[in-house]
């Protein structure tokens, strides 16, 4: 039995946030206190290191749910599956349904719920859920979908990362330009074919590192709402990443029994541009080896860190021949890979 | 290979709300108008149909992730576990962790990491994750716990659910006095004995029944900020359990190879106490039969609707001994069943 990624789909948000649109922003550091440069300056050192010159965001009218369908509507054309056919579908996300300007997180019912309604799916044995992993909930909702195949419980599964973090940032912190609005989704499914899924590893550090990536307030102290916004503690972030990212993969890697030089492609979440080549250069470290060229696509530039969407929207453009220089041939093997609020830490090693 | 529940764990709030608290609310109907009862009768229908008398509200400096902590660490105790060996952290709730007079579920990191911190597990091997699936998600908690362990990705899950609805209520709303609190544990594991979980049955309904349960505003039309709260049809969520549930129990009691005879306990998610009778009422219908006596223990009349937790917080009860008249034997063939947002069923038939 081979678990193959049988159908993609992405949906990529239309409104364009460049990097000037944050020119005019009051930036703040996290304890109030003024940032002694202009925003000039602020915005070129982001983009040095996260490597985004724009973001994506949903228009006011669109929910998260909405993307997230509008993604599984193309996953399901391009398997050439009948929808009534799929098994599961598992949304992966975060915030859940946030309106334009509303600090509520809709989740009851889920998002998986929403989709299926949308899909206007009517088989009532096709399962719904949603799952809360930090940005790997992607990859894991694909981990957990072959675990339902492999038990005997699904033949097919939808997986979705779908998210709209623009509406969690706070506008005056520097961070709130990396994040993006995006949505992705794969049909996964037992194929006779070779290949597929051919190992997985998932980690939680849950020590010091469950908040590094929070709920937290404004960095501006005039505003005293008690509103709350995505946080984090980028340093700490990039530090854990490096230590423990690259070792997760050797160890995926090795239990699949396929070679780095058999590694084709590395799909990585689009954190930011400068730790995910630190991550893969230490990666092919490992095994005393220089990072080779073109082996990491990236779409972070355009489209931002995009959470859950990120992996399945970079595989969606990939085979769809929307990235420059970057093909999947069949039978190559690719690594995916994944780190996130939590800690999370997965990959999966898959032959195409 | 048997997967059984090995150990379990509860929390029951220590605030008790009595339905005489409601006396001086102002309740409205979803139009806004005024309802022409005083209420005592309002109060005194309630109590004749859902069976509550009172519900379990959280003190104000909790959280919904320490109550899924507390009711854990009773679990891993029960089970006679290290911690450190559990592979899987499942855990299912639908608003996340919300503050005491704050309206922002707080779901990043997610429930699992928290407890996972919380339990100061160190073994980043332990994975957590949040399932979101209305009031069915713990049963589908266990259900997913079985599919890791059958399809060899684990060998010991714990399994939580963990709710606060009373942060998530409308005062001005009858409904709101069906809302409770709590949190409830299980560990789920491979074990060499005989029986355990014989049969699953899961079912999502998303067609006009994806928004029986929702999120909405207020029936005090004089308030017009935008907060949303737990809302249902009430009507429509009776008709829809009692078409569908029955047949579900039936479907999944026929899976199992066991006899109607066999069963010695149902435990069904407290949602209404009429409601569950009629359910459970139907099921034996449909073998013509009638209800035995003492077949289906209840909790709702003290503990009220606390979601994703009634069912466990239920077992936990009964195995400790602590509801009157209430036992389960080792060998004894009981179900578990629960309806709710999404819309979702599911069921277990589990041999203790």
């Amino acid at each position: 039995m081979a678990i193959r990624i049988t159908g993609t789909g992405s949906y990529i948000p239309s409104i364009i946030e460049k990097n000037e649109d944050f020119f005019n922003h009051q930036f703040l550091n996290a304890d109030g206190s003024a940032i002694n440069s202009p925003n000039e300056v602020i915005v070129e050192k982001f983009k040095a290191i996260t490597g985004i010159q724009e973001r994506r965001y949903i228009k006011d009218e669109l929910l998260n749910s909405d993307i997230a369908f509008y993604a599984s509507q193309k996953a399901i054309e391009d398997a050439q599956i009948d929808k009534e056919t799929i098994d599961y579908i598992i949304v992966a996300h975060n915030y859940g349904d946030l309106k334009h300007n509303n600090q509520q997180s809709d989740t009851v019912p889920s998002i998986a719920s929403r989709v299926k309604h949308l899909l206007k799916i009517k088989n009532p044995k096709c399962v719904g859920y949603d799952l809360l992993f930090g940005c790997p909930g992607w990859i894991e909702g694909v981990i957990q979908a072959k675990a339902f195949i492999s038990a005997g419980l699904a033949k097919r599964c939808l997986v979705i990362g779908s998210e709209t973090l623009s509406r969690v940032i706070d506008k005056h912190d520097r961070d709130s330009m990396i994040y993006s609005d995006g949505a992705g989704a794969v049909i996964v499914e037992d194929d006779h074919r070779e290949g597929g899924i051919l190992a997985h590893e998932t980690a939680t550090y849950a020590l010091d590192e469950a908040h590094f990536i929070f709920f937290g307030e404004t960095n501006n102290p005039e505003i005293t709402d008690q509103r709350r916004y995505i946080k984090m503690y980028g340093r700490k972030i990039y530090e854990f990443a490096l230590s423990n990212v690259p070792k997760a993969l050797k160890s995926c890697l090795e239990k699949s029994g396929k070679s780095i030089t058999d590694v084709k492609k590395i799909l990585i979440h689009q954190a930011n541009e400068k730790m995910d080549e630190a991550i893969v250069q230490r990666f092919y470290k490992l095994y005393k080896m220089e990072m080779p060229k073109d082996i990491m696509p990236m779409t972070i530039n355009t489209l931002g860190n995009s959470s859950v969407a990120t992996v399945p929207t970079l595989l969606d453009m990939i085979l769809k021949g929307e990235l420059e220089n970057q093909v999947i041939n069949e039978g190559d093997v690719i690594l995916f890979a994944s780190v996130g609020a939590g800690m999370n830490i997965n990959a999966i090693v898959y032959q195409h």
